[in-house]
């Protein structure tokens, strides 16, 4: 069984390493041997370590190779990953790739290439590392009906609100001890603005509800506007920030629907999620009948994405032996996607106001307007210092965001800060 | 796609109820229509619910039927279930069970069955219900080397040891609780004593590390001794008490083994497993690669177990629509199991002492004839109440059980309580 690996970078060299030192083992649990073909890279002197005969800078011809049985990619991007996965899967070879953009912007045309040539196309590493999680969802679970999946998946920004959660730091500073400890790259774009999360969620979705869901389907919002104030503000009702990848089962207007997204919320500290610190990824999810199921572990880094790799690669390859292919895609339900302003979120608003009478009503009475309920309400300091802080119930975000447009417009009210969705609260 | 259901008690009325409940979308999934054939119970007129063309007495003659492809079994225990399946997959159809006795007991018999016709034998719900633990383990890992595998893996003595930590109950206090709840069955011997996770620890061996571990393998301690006195003990070492399922590979004197063993045991309250309450189930699983995962959910009940069922149950269906096998046993490493008596495991133990001088010096001495390392020791009380609370380094078992006997023999120790293995403290 031979694999042509396509890139040797942080999870590659990993993959590579993994593949020779555990050759034995492998061999035992596949039922043939398995052997690296080649290695295609963009530099190969920067591979002093690989045996130079397998590096190739040609990509193109390594995938078309007769002796290549299995591709693994780990390039990332867009292309020229997809040219060359079509490619592998169109000449019958199973692929195993990390790749969550491609994934979540063209999974369809990889997985009709993976259906028509009958081989498959495993991607595990694509979401939270290390942590099995789409096998489970396409497995384990194909025997009940998933409402939700609801996790941290992005290490990056997990660790710089935890570190502002546990300091007090503003998001500059936190992001700067990120970068210079190695958790977030030196162009920090595709985590903060959560695109990799936004990515992730895409597949998580078309897993659990047997749908396809794609990048534009995703409602993404970053963390780059998240202050030290509304960290402060969240501790103040005992919850902290975290950036989520939410799919939910819904009922909309026409029937039953997906609501995809990701944001920053407040939870509840008492809620799992709430205690996953550090670079950590933790994804819980709700299924009907197995009830609430949480699996955490390291989301990222080379020898964690590496082992998910190994795993998805021992399956393609022990399919291959069997002369059998694992499940394919799964997008018979094909729900439609709920327009952010239809989904149903809390919010959490702290407005810093003037200490007059009629405050509350007024505020109250914005509320009222846009028929959203007030959960909680706490008037706190006096005069200069005077604050209005409010938890809605669930209401439609497009009335949410209405109502916290309207409150900022009042005459008495200076400043909004806080302003952020909150989940994970119990009584929603 | 037909079906043959053998027992139709909490878990198989959930199964039967989800197989017709979901049929849409089983079939969409599976590639093929999953049809009841049969439900095989011992008095039919306890299932008015269940249509009475569908049941019968007969077993075996359900499971040699030519029009069933799966047989599910939800018996449990070792006959008849051992027949009937040996039966069903001699003929040729692939079976789903979560039968841990049986497994546990004599699973290489079936699985030397399965392999010989070549259909499948899945068993997910055999540990820990809902949780997807057995195909990460078997699948997603298949690619990494699993170093430790720990859990809680008993939802009713977990429920027993939380009350007893949170009420300052007595055993049979807890106890009473759980099974007026229902978390406890009238006669709760397999539970308290540790049968059901020792059965379940030998089959997480035996997929950890690619080995045939049998129930007579496991080192088995139930939570029978374990007093309000021990709880309070860990408390002052700011600990709680979790009866644990433990798999291990270790180096031994003669190479790599397998430890396997239940038994109670003292965890720090930081530790992720200490905050698994209630008849909830969590398990850490520790690989070279992938480094710490934990997984957490319902570890029981008619519903989340029958999802796993359900979950295998479409996965063998899609095997046979697409005419392959999942991956099979792996037993290929066949390590040796570690004697108990030579796991290094850390103790607590605290006496009460005679308040004179030289006590610390003559327990020290105790410990260090056996060549065992103190970590901490706490001199606490005075006159009456004098005590000494000791936790050690690790070290062999039988080395720690030589040592806290021969403390409880010494003229000035007048009782030793909350003597009990510590596990998951840092600096082991």
């Amino acid at each position: 069984m031979r694999v042509a690996l396509l890139g040797c970078g942080v999870v590659g060299s990993q993959v590579a390493r993994l593949i020779v030192e555990q050759s034995d083992d492998l061999a035992a649990r596949i039922g043939a041997q398995l052997e690296l073909a080649g290695i295609a890279v963009r530099r190969p002197t920067r591979h002093p370590d690989v045996p130079a005969d397998l590096l190739t800078t040609d990509a193109e011809a390594l995938v078309s190779r007769d002796d290549v049985d299995l591709v693994v990619e780990v390039i990332g991007g867009i292309e020229p990953a997809r040219t060359l996965l079509l490619a592998a899967l169109n000449s019958g070879k199973s692929v195993v790739t990390a790749n969550k953009a491609l994934l979540a912007e063209d999974g369809a045309t990889l997985h009709d290439a993976a259906a028509k040539a009958g081989v498959d196309l495993y991607y595990e590493a694509s979401v939270a590392g290390a942590i099995p999680l789409l096998r489970p969802l396409r497995e384990s679970l194909a025997g009940d009906r998933i409402t939700r999946v609801m996790g941290i998946v992005n290490g990056t920004t997990n660790y710089v609100l935890s570190r502002m959660d546990a300091t007090g730091a503003g998001f500059d500073e936190a992001l700067a001890e990120a970068t210079s400890l190695g958790y977030a790259e030196a162009d920090p774009t595709a985590d903060i603005d959560a695109y990799d999360a936004a990515a992730k969620a895409a597949i998580l979705a078309g897993l659990a509800f047997h749908t396809r869901v794609t990048m534009s389907d995703v409602h993404r919002e970053g963390i780059g506007d998240i202050t030290a104030a509304d960290i402060a503000s969240a501790k103040a009702i005992d919850c902290t920030v975290k950036l989520l990848a939410i799919c939910e089962r819904v009922q909309g207007a026409d029937g039953e629907c997906v609501s995809v997204r990701t944001h920053p919320a407040m939870i509840p500290r008492a809620h799992p999620l709430a205690g996953v610190g550090d670079a950590f990824n933790a994804v819980f999810v709700e299924a009907d009948a197995a009830g609430s199921l949480m699996f955490y572990g390291r989301g990222a880094g080379g020898a964690p994405t590496a082992s998910a790799v190994l795993g998805d690669l021992v399956a393609v390859a022990r399919n291959r032996v069997n002369g059998g292919r694992g499940a394919g895609e799964s997008a018979y339900a094909d729900l439609p996607i709920q327009e952010m302003g239809e989904v149903s979120t809390r919010y959490h608003v702290s407005l810093d106001v003037n200490d007059e009478p009629g405050v509350l009503a007024g505020a109250a009475q914005a509320f009222a307007e846009q028929g959203v309920s007030i959960q909680t309400v706490r008037q706190e300091g006096r005069g200069d210092a005077a604050s209005l802080v409010l938890v809605t119930h669930a209401a439609t975000d497009a009335a949410l965001s209405a109502t916290v447009r309207k409150l900022t417009a009042l005459p008495f009210v200076r400043r909004a800060a806080g302003v952020l969705r909150v989940e994970g609260m119990a009584g929603e």
